[in-house]
Order: structure tokens, then C-alpha cells, then sequence
């Protein structure tokens, strides 16, 4: 290690992300920079294009990553598919239901809130009930919401938004990767994730894919897309065969992308899939026979993202601090309206493990116990074990 | 290496960026990915801070950097520093100037151009002519010109800017780092640069700086900043005291761009100022003795990309095709207007060294040979080495 380096800890990161990072992917982080135009660049480019298309399950021509974390895609689907005065419907049941209504909001869009209770998912028959109302351009929704752990059912809304002739944003910042996202059958005009939770690479990279009729209503705007960084259109002249130079596109960064995404193909998404969600039930399992309760109802309950109720009286921050203190773990605390509520635990991508649910149970029992809090651990990693078929 | 990995060539970058990089710069980026708000990775980000104001010459309490490349450093100073209707005065000398036009134009702020001759700085008694006729809110222009290798001589322009009460917004893309910059001094409002040039870090940062009252500027804005992602107020709340979660900060990145910043700190600046200018006047004795004109006039040549004029007759894709297969070299095109007509060289950074000037000069006089296009790569070689002092 360089001499005048600071303190750079090796953590457990187990909160909403960043999470640990597959060995092959730190490899990946050390090879040789590369020109952003260099021919064999161009074809990494292309191989990321291709196995992101995968992921999303979609054909869409224009499906990569924009040169951000998680917010630049948001702010790539919302600034690209929205100019001042289109209706647009937000549902807002989380934090980031929220970033979205603020980003459209900057945009001058017609801002039209489908407000529900944090914890709980949208309720189709509500939004039929606002379409019903007048017409809207976009619905816009989060698939996984990283600030309370609900994963939102998208059947019977992709149906109604084909029937109303709306188009769908949709943010799966937590599910992409991780969760089962179909971005062609459920019509899906515009959504985005990020690097660094279930697809398993360092934060820095939005994978976007965008529908051709998304791309087409980009082009024929009224109004210029006011993010020059971010419009689709110029992406499209670089990521498609035009190859016009728009920004300098991080080798590094997408060295480690290729290399997360190849893990996934090597993996099978399906495989991948039933890990994460064998690893959630372990994970629950052990929470509740330690006594402690989920936020979310078992039907909508995320399973890359665990929104643990903080038991009465326990400090929220002196638990976090002793965890990363004695243990090197990191769990998130609540954003928002759940601040000091809740714990959010992640278990995504390579960090969706056997030893990292043992371990999360052992250490928040201990953690509990400090502050006086008693928990079954016995029971919990039983109850954890169990689920694991162990 | 994973065995599925493309192509991954090791090339030597000589072009406008990215280039290549310190071996303790691949080694940070190695360094265990930390969560954004992890009391060790924000103390971090202060250093990262604390090192950039360095750079920048500034006491400025808002001087980070931007996730994601020098563009988005551009976008975050035009979108924060300028609202509907607002009076700015572009100055437009190559393809970066044009793009800040674009940009704020995007903003709708009532943009004046001063345009002039791809090759040349722009000119100050233009400026004041301009500044004279109408009330500006900002002035924008670029410091060293990525497209066409000039080096714009501030003092006068910052002096007027004083005068006449007009903030300055400047790209520093490729200058910070490796040329002197003096935001204080020069009294710069808005500046930013990337990561992976003079720097000497891989693309995906934009370090930024912005002076009090531009922040105050942005905090009492009547229109919305239309970036959510770019928005200084909000990044303001993240790397200053509050430590609101803004976004997920890349730590692999910023552990990179710390160690480049490092490694600035050991060599100290007006060393490294001297090595880069070093490093460019041998590459320009040799192109010259090898019977090859430079674009720009010797005042305001930039000491860290080159401007190589392409002899008559001769294949530019061609030879910079033929660097590449036969040295894995690569330079850069021209951009824009100056496309087919000039070569740019970058020595920037870890990158600029003696052994690049030769291995340059010996590399293009081959490629030229195979073009049918003597040059006199003995003689070219003995000036650069006058220079060294070889």
C-alpha cells in the first residue's frame, strides 16, 4: 500500500450498496486503460451492450450504461422522456418514487403524485383509476424500492399501461440482476439500474435500455432534452455504430462491468435468481425466530434488500456503529420516513451468500445485546439453517 | 486473466486522454469498495477535496469532483451557473467551447458567441468590445483547448472580468494538473477538468470548483437547476458537513483519483509544470527538425497536447491506424474542423516523459515512411534531445 494512503478498511458491505465485489471483478479493475474510441474498445463496449440486453430480458437496441451511479440513469429516463407540460403519473411509495417526482418536476412536466403508504407496493386499481382520469405520456415507477424493501408486482400494471397507450419508466436500481426484470414483456419504455448492487460491479455506471419508441419520442422532442450528458440521442451516435465521440467512456469502469455481467452469464440469471431468494428466505427466517419483525408483508418482501424493524427503545446509530466497529459490517439505516425505523439489508449479488446471512444474524444479535435488547440467535440461525436446507 | 475477457490490448496512450496511468494508481483501484457514507471513505473525500483545492489554486469550499467524466464537470458548471434568460458570453475557438455553447443553450440562457479561428486564443480586446455593448452574468471559455492544443492566456481576460463584475466559467480539461491554474487568482467562479488526463487517474471523475458566490448564485436561483444529478446545492449537502446521501459516490474511483492527486502532491506542482513543458518543447523540436509544422503559433501552444500539422498527402486515418497495429500507439484525430488536419499528442501526466517523446517521434516518422512521406527522423531525434538536455 502507497505510504500516505488513509485508512481504507475492509468492510462486509451488506446495507443497499455498494456491495462486495466478486475477486475477478477487482482483476478486471486493473486492465490496461484503453482509449474510449480504440477498436477493441469499442468491441468491450459492444459485449456490455449485449449481456446487459440479457439482463433486462429486452431487444432494445439501446440498452448500456451511462457514465453516472444509479441517479444518472434515473436522471437519463426522466430528463430524456419528459418535456415541459407531458403528463406524467409518479407513484411515490419510497424515497426514490420520490427522487423521481423531484427530477420530473425540474423538467416542468405535469406532475401528477400517486401517493402510498412506505413499505407497501402501488395498487394497480388506483393507477387505473388516475388513467381513467385523463391521459397521460409516462407512468412512472420503482420496481425495487431501495428505501423500504417492497418489491412492486408489474404484471396487471404492464397490462394496463399497453391498454392505456402509456409509456413505462421504471427505476430497478435494487432488482436488476438480482430479481426477475422483463423489460420486453412488460413493455418497459425506459429503465435503469446501477452497477454496484445485484449486478456486482464498483458504483459508477447506470445500465439504461430504452424502448425504440422512447428513442423515436427523444428524437422528436419539442423541446431540446436539457441534459447534454445525458441525452439518448448523443449516447446513441457513441454506443451504436455511428461511433461520434461524446464523453470519455471509463475503460476501468466497464472493464468491471463486463466482467460482473460475465460472472452473471456464467452463473444463469435463473440460478442466480433462486440464490438470491434462498438467501432472503434464510435471512428472514433467522430474523423472525430471533424476535424480530420485517417491514414488509410476505408477497412484496424484495429479496435482495431487507427492511428489518428496529425493535422499541434500540438505538438505531449506536447499532450500526457497533457493527461496522467490531464487526467491519455494514447494514443501511432508513432514508426518509423510516429513518431510525428500520435496518436495510442487503444481500445482492456476490454478497448473497450462506456466510453472509450467518454472520449478519450472529452479529445484530450481539449487536442487540449490548443494548440491552435480548434475541433468540440460537433459533434464528436454526430457523436460517433450515431454509438453507442444512 | 478470466478467460472470457475480449480483447484487452495494452496500449501506450498518446492521444488527448485517457492515458496512461502511475502503477500505484492500478493498485488504489484495487482498493476494498467502502459504502458512500462510511465514516473512513468520507474522511476520504475530504482529502480528495483537500488535494484538488491544491490544484485548483483555491481556498474554494466547494471543490470536488463530479461522478462521472469531464463533461459532466462541464454540465454541472453551465447548468448551475446559468437560468433561463441568463446573459453569457461563449467564447468558441474549438469543438469544447462549441459544446459549452450547446450546453447553454440547452439552459435557454441568452447566449452570445464570440467565435474565432480554430488555432488561436481568444482575444481579450474582443471581449471587452462584447463586455462594453451589454451587461453579462458569465463569461465562458476554455483554458486549454482540447481540439486545438491552445493555451489561453488568462490574466488579461480575468482582469476584465473583475472590471466589468462578470463571473468566469472555465474548462480546464486539460490543463489542471499539468499547466498552472489559478482560480483565485484569476477569479474563477465555475471550473472543471477530468480525471484522466493531466491528473493522471481513469476517466469517470470531473474535479470542480466553484466560488462562493457561484454557490450562493445557485442557492438563490429563480428557476430550478434543471440536473438533479449535477445540482451544486445537493452535492454541497454530500461532501460538505451534512453528509446527505446525494448519490454513491464511486470509491473505486476516488480512491484512484486520491493516489494521482498523491502523486502530485510528492512531485509538487511547479515541478510538475516544468517536466510537462519540458516534455513538449522536446516533442515540438523534434517535429520540427523532422520537417513537420505545429497548428499553433508558439505563445500559446499547450504544453500537454500537441498540435501536429498532417503533412499534404498524407492518409491520416491511415497512419494513425498504422501506430496502432504496428506500436499499439495511440494519438488522436482531429476533431470538428480540424478533422484529417492534425494530429493531437498528448503528454500528460505519468504520461509525459521522455521516453514517450522519442518512442512518438520514432513511431510517427516510420508510419509517415510507409505513407511514402520522407521526414528526418535523425535530426528530429537529436533536437528533442537538446532539449532534454541530452
Amino acid at each position: 500500500m502507497p505510504s500516505n494512503r488513509l485508512e481504507a478498511p475492509l468492510r462486509k458491505l451488506m446495507g443497499p450498496g455498494p456491495l462486495d465485489i466478486h475477486p475477478r471483478v477487482y482483476q478486471a479493475l486493473t486492465t490496461p486503460v484503453i482509449g474510449h474510441l480504440d477498436p477493441a474498445y469499442l468491441k468491450t463496449l459492444d459485449r456490455v451492450g449485449e449481456l446487459l440486453r440479457n439482463v433486462f430480458a429486452t431487444q432494445n437496441r439501446l440498452t448500456h450504461a451511462t457514465p453516472g451511479t444509479g441517479t444518472s440513469g434515473m436522471e437519463a429516463c426522466v430528463a430524456n422522456l419528459l418535456e415541459p407540460g407531458d403528463a406524467v403519473l409518479v407513484c411515490v411509495l419510497g424515497y426514490f418514487g420520490d427522487r423521481i417526482r423531484q427530477m420530473a418536476e425540474r423538467q416542468e412536466a405535469d406532475v401528477t403524485l400517486l401517493e402510498g403508504e412506505w413499505g407497501k407496493p402501488a395498487d394497480p386499481e388506483r393507477i387505473k383509476e388516475e388513467l381513467d382520469k385523463r391521459s397521460y405520456k409516462v407512468i412512472a415507477l420503482v420496481h425495487a424500492e431501495t428505501s423500504t424493501g417492497v418489491l412492486q408486482p408489474m404484471d396487471e400494471i404492464s397490462r394496463l399501461a399497453k391498454e392505456y397507450g402509456v409509456m413505462i419508466l421504471l427505476d430497478s436500481v435494487t432488482s436488476l440482476g438480482g430479481v426477475e426484470v422483463k423489460a420486453d414483456e412488460w413493455g418497459l419504455d425506459a429503465a435503469y439500474s446501477c452497477s454496484q448492487k445485484c449486478i456486482g460491479a464498483p458504483p459508477g455506471l447506470a445500465p439504461v435500455t430504452f424502448s425504440d419508441r422512447a428513442v423515436e419520442a427523444a428524437r422528436n422532442r419539442k423541446h431540446p432534452i436539457r441534459s447534454w450528458y445525458l441525452d439518448i440521442t448523443l449516447l446513441d451516435k457513441y454506443w451504436g455504430s455511428e461511433r461520434v465521440y461524446h464523453h470519455t467512456s471509463s475503460s476501468t469502469l466497464n472493464y468491471a462491468l463486463l466482467e460482473a455481467l460475465q460472472l452473471i452469464d456464467e452463473e444463469g440469471l435463473q440460478h442466480r435468481f433462486n440464490r438470491h431468494l434462498k438467501n432472503h428466505k434464510a435471512l428472514v427466517a433467522g430474523v423472525e425466530a430471533m424476535g424480530l419483525e420485517m417491514l414488509v408483508e410476505p408477497p412484496y418482501r424484495l429479496p435482495t434488500l431487507n427492511t428489518v424493524r428496529i425493535p422499541e427503545g434500540v438505538d438505531d446509530v449506536k447499532v450500526r456503529g457497533y457493527l461496522l466497529e467490531k464487526f467491519n459490517l455494514e447494514i443501511g439505516g432508513g432514508l426518509g420516513a423510516l429513518k431510525g425505523k428500520v435496518w436495510r439489508v442487503g444481500l445482492m449479488g456476490y454478497s448473497s451468500s450462506v456466510e453472509n446471512v450467518l454472520f449478519f444474524l450472529s452479529s445484530l444479535s450481539r449487536a442487540l445485546a449490548v443494548q440491552g435488547c435480548k434475541s433468540d440467535l440460537s433459533s434464528g440461525l436454526d430457523a436460517a439453517m433450515s431454509e438453507l436446507g442444512a
